[in-house]
């Protein structure tokens, strides 16, 4: 470690570290099957695919205890880990949750975040395997890990989007980026004024996108069941347009997307233009929202087309015509990832 | 979460909460072997076993970055997660390392600890596979898990130890103790005055014991060798006393030590003097020597009763008859189990 050189860590951005540590690594084993570089890695058990994906949630940095309540929190632990294994095509069987905290919790606290914990569990039918439990000299932090499985040849990766493929998402999205905004603007109320209780009834629903997502295991289980494998598909943690440029990136594809298509909850719309946002920034570059972006061939779109939940919302192109937003009057305009990293 | 009963996690204890944890859950997949409670979980992935184990290390309680260089940390936190597949008596294949860090760090210092995993990585044929890289509001967290495999006739639990057995451990015990107690008067001495330089050469076997200390994989490949599989095995990771403990309640058995039979350096000795206290101590209650603790049958000693790096040092007994430690003079004295715990 020389401290002549000193590069800042956010000059590199979270994928600019990823990609400099990714270079170091070679692989030497026959049983990886893929390393770093999609939502999970994948390992070669011999009868299918292994699906290993991790996540750390640090308190003041991923969540903010004054509104976040702790079996919320360990819900979406295992929810966000679930995800990225449902982004594989995979389903997730297996997790170890860690966590390091301070003295200011009580066993009373610790054991309303495993209750959540154990929710998740039981609705994603994933069994808890392990976990380090320790000190640390402030705040809570939790590091999970998920294991899954996926069939040889139904794994979905990042990189099989071809050109014509259809591009879906699934549900809403901006609302988890809406609710967050809700939670921080009640927070500054009640610190300004500790009498104030805060007024969130007419936000239920985006309060519930932030505090409780849900991983789309569902629709998992339902492209088996309708014997469709995504050609690429991804989980909208960072926000749509941060997704599109990694299926872009890693299919080495263009893609057009379509204003009007784009899919969110009338609540969202409200709230952001209540904040004088617009809902497409919200939209397109909220995170959080753990919905399934995902890629198609055209003949699979008559098994899907009347799907309630499953959106259109455009197509994979030649590489060369980059990845744009068609506006609602027809202009394509290149589409900026503004996806959240927590270095800048 | 109810504030009007607040029950200090340091009332439990680290294992305390575990087993807390533990009773809530109840395994829902087949493919789930054995969750916690062992060094590592076990997965059954149908050719073999799969064996998962993950370790969080907290700046300001696993390490002090004043006198842990960064890529020996990165090291550490890889050689101790394989050290608990070594303890399953399995191979280490995949980790994946998540890091949380302050925006005191720069690139150069994160290259630094990515240059110790590489260096692990390299050392027990291990590929990185995946992780998530963070900010934290403080500090360096890092989070690291191992998935190895063992085929399932050769696995070894805590819980298989029997009557009669020989208990063996490798190498020599209170070294990585004796060599944190050395770092942390030196950080002391140059806390009180600056211009005064840390004198380790006398402690280089020790110092290294705390800093760079190894996963004992060549003892695993070994006892494969000779064919021999541990009726029980545990990583010495808290401490010889904690782990014999965890050895006789998971097995249902007693177990007898005999003090003139552990194995220490005579580094650890001598330090240990120097410091006024008991070498014993040391050896039996330091933590992080990542040595070896395990059982064999008695048919199993002619295959090893020469080995230089394994020392027998003691038996397996009923367990009516306790955990003791037999002193040079003969007199059995109970052993009790005074492991580090990160919340006392």
């Amino acid at each position: 470690m020389s401290h002549q050189n000193r590069t800042e860590i956010n000059k590199l951005g979270e994928f600019g570290l990823i990609d400099k540590i990714a270079e170091k690594f070679s692989k030497q084993n026959n049983s990886t099957k893929y390393a770093i570089g999609d939502d999970a890695a994948v390992i070669d058990v011999g009868d299918y695919f292994q699906l290993v994906s991790t996540d750390m949630l640090i308190e003041g940095v991923h969540f903010d205890l004054s509104y976040f309540p702790l079996h919320h929190l360990g819900f979406k632990a295992v929810a966000v880990n679930v995800s990225d294994i449902a982004a594989m095509n995979g389903i997730a069987e297996q997790i170890t949750v860690s966590i390091a905290l301070s003295n200011r919790f009580s066993f009373e606290a610790i054991d309303a975040f495993y209750e959540g914990v154990k929710a998740a569990c039981d609705a994603y039918k994933v069994d808890l395997v392990g976990g380090d439990t320790t000190a640390s000299p402030s705040g809570l932090m939790i590091s999970v890990t998920a294991i899954g499985k996926v069939d040889k040849d139904k794994i979905s990766y990042r990189s099989g989007a071809k050109v014509n493929d259809i591009v879906c998402v699934t549900g809403d999205l901006g609302g988890a980026y809406m609710g967050l905004q809700v939670l921080e603007r009640e927070k500054q109320v009640y610190l300004e004024n500790p009498d104030m209780q805060p007024q969130l009834d007419k936000y239920q629903y985006i309060v519930g996108r932030q505090l409780k997502p849900e991983a789309r295991m569902d629709l998992v289980h339902e492209l088996l069941d309708l014997k469709i494998v995504p050609t690429s598909m991804i989980d909208i943690s960072d926000g749509l347009a941060s997704e599109l440029h990694h299926i872009a990136k890693h299919s080495d594809v263009g893609i057009n997307v379509h204003e009007d298509k784009l899919p969110f909850a009338t609540n969202t719309q409200e709230t952001a233009l209540e904040f004088k946002l617009d809902p497409n920034t919200a939209i397109l570059n909220g995170g959080e929202d753990y919905e399934l972006l995902f890629t198609i061939s055209q003949e699979e779109f008559e098994k899907v087309k009347n799907h309630p939940d499953i959106h259109f919302i455009g197509y994979i192109n030649e590489k060369s015509s980059g990845l744009n937003l068609v506006t609602t009057k027809g202009n394509p305009i290149p589409l900026k990832a503004q996806g959240w990293d927590h270095f800048s």
